[in-house]
């Protein structure tokens, strides 16, 4: 699903938030704020199967989105997903996020979500996209952090199982607490007036959307999710992890409470 | 500082703000949106030294306040905090938390902060603080969470530090990670319509004050304040503590980022 050939297999954050409403409070909360206008050159660079696409299309609707991934069966998915939510100002290539087919300055801003997180060199990332963006054009890059997530109950073999998950994108050349990382990235990827917000998901039972759409069908499925992948790379013990994973579920029952902190960043290239 | 005998002696997150500029951010953070209306009845169940007391007798000019705490000392520093500052619509009691000698729905509104934390029967002072409420009237809980810390760089010792403060308070019937936890326990407590929002405090070299204010000079400045009593306990070496302190403050250099989350509840009694 993004820019990178060594991404974690099968569920990660935006696969994992995709399955959920598309219309629901986690897409509010991350993208709202992010309106570009009418007549603006857009670059997604990552778009993977083109979960946010379809947000920023709707929220921009007279901007033009060049929309970008390196995996051309994720490609044809967004198109698709795109073309059946009726919007017609994208147009979709492929492309590796390192060195894209484009002019440089050519981009009034750039859109980057869940992908610098799966990048073994995020800073050259950040560096080569820059390049393609006009001076005084915005970047704006949203990420997840799994250091973010505690709870309650808290519970050690939950905090294990997650980590299972951060290992496994740490050992794809990745990094799955990158959210909290924004600010220097930026800063080291040369853009200017780097300003990060935080978005923290809080769950308890008075808001019971999110208690299934967020804690149990996003968090916690997409940790299950490398339970395979996890078991076969020796990093636990199968009781430990399914231990882990119905310690987590346990957070989703009626006095539970769940937190997680997706981090978006806007800068700027002087 | 509290209504607990036994809380951990020295630092605690109340008196690390209160060293810090009362004028500051976090108090807006925190404090901001509690205005009571005038000729409310409020109690501030454990105002220690008067820390939030001052910024609550400001928002809420024309309410009626009762501030208690059981440890005289504070009560006589909370006396001339606000006495000094001017404000004249506060009256001091001693009293304990759990058995306070007001009569039964005698409040408009309670106000409860950092104190919770260091209590071993939270929710039974919450059904005692309940029985002084008027029927309609709010109940507002303030809390930090130590496991809501997280920072760039990561550091394992520097969490080991952290866990020195978490444990001793622990030791101590108390409870640092007691943020996260105020749904279920305000709902355990008997009371109605908990909502839950948390409060994080992000620092990046883009807010030089905070990172002076609230990374170097409250948090790590508090954490550090429990060296002798966690030596002392045998929790850690000296080398590992010291190390991890060095730590905290490397996440206030240049490239750094603090995370912490302090929650905040308001419940009604129905």
């Amino acid at each position: 699903m993004g820019m990178n050939r060594h991404y974690v297999h099968g569920y990660d954050m935006r696969e994992a938030l995709r399955l959920q409403d598309q219309a629901s409070s986690l897409v509010e909360l991350m993208h709202s704020d992010t309106v570009y206008s009418a007549g603006s050159v857009v670059l997604e660079a990552g778009c993977g199967t083109g979960a946010q696409t379809i947000t920023l299309a709707r929220n921009s609707p007279g901007a033009l989105i060049t929309a970008v991934d390196i995996a051309e069966s994720s490609l044809a998915q967004a198109k698709k997903r795109i073309e059946d939510a009726g919007c017609t100002n994208v147009t979709f290539h492929v492309g590796d996020l390192y060195h894209l087919p484009f002019a440089l300055q050519s981009f009034d801003h750039i859109f980057v979500c869940f992908v610098l997180e799966h990048l073994a060199r995020p800073v050259e990332a950040l560096h080569a996209l820059k390049a393609l963006l006009k001076t005084g054009g915005t970047i704006t890059v949203i990420e997840g952090d799994h250091g973010s997530a505690y709870f309650y109950p808290d519970s050690a073999v939950a905090h294990r199982a997650i980590q299972c998950q951060v290992e496994l994108q740490r050992r794809a050349g990745g990094n799955a607490n990158i959210g909290r990382e924004l600010y220097p990235l930026l800063m080291a990827g040369g853009f200017n007036s780097v300003n990060v917000s935080p978005r923290m998901v809080y769950v308890d039972l008075s808001k019971p959307q999110l208690v299934e759409g967020f804690t149990k069908n996003t968090f916690t499925a997409m940790i299950e999710g490398v339970r395979t992948a996890s078991l076969a790379a020796g990093i636990i013990e199968a009781t430990t992890f399914d231990e882990g994973i119905r310690a987590l579920y346990r957070t989703a029952e009626v006095d539970g409470v769940f937190c997680y902190t997706f981090f978006k960043a806007v800068a700027f290239k002087q």
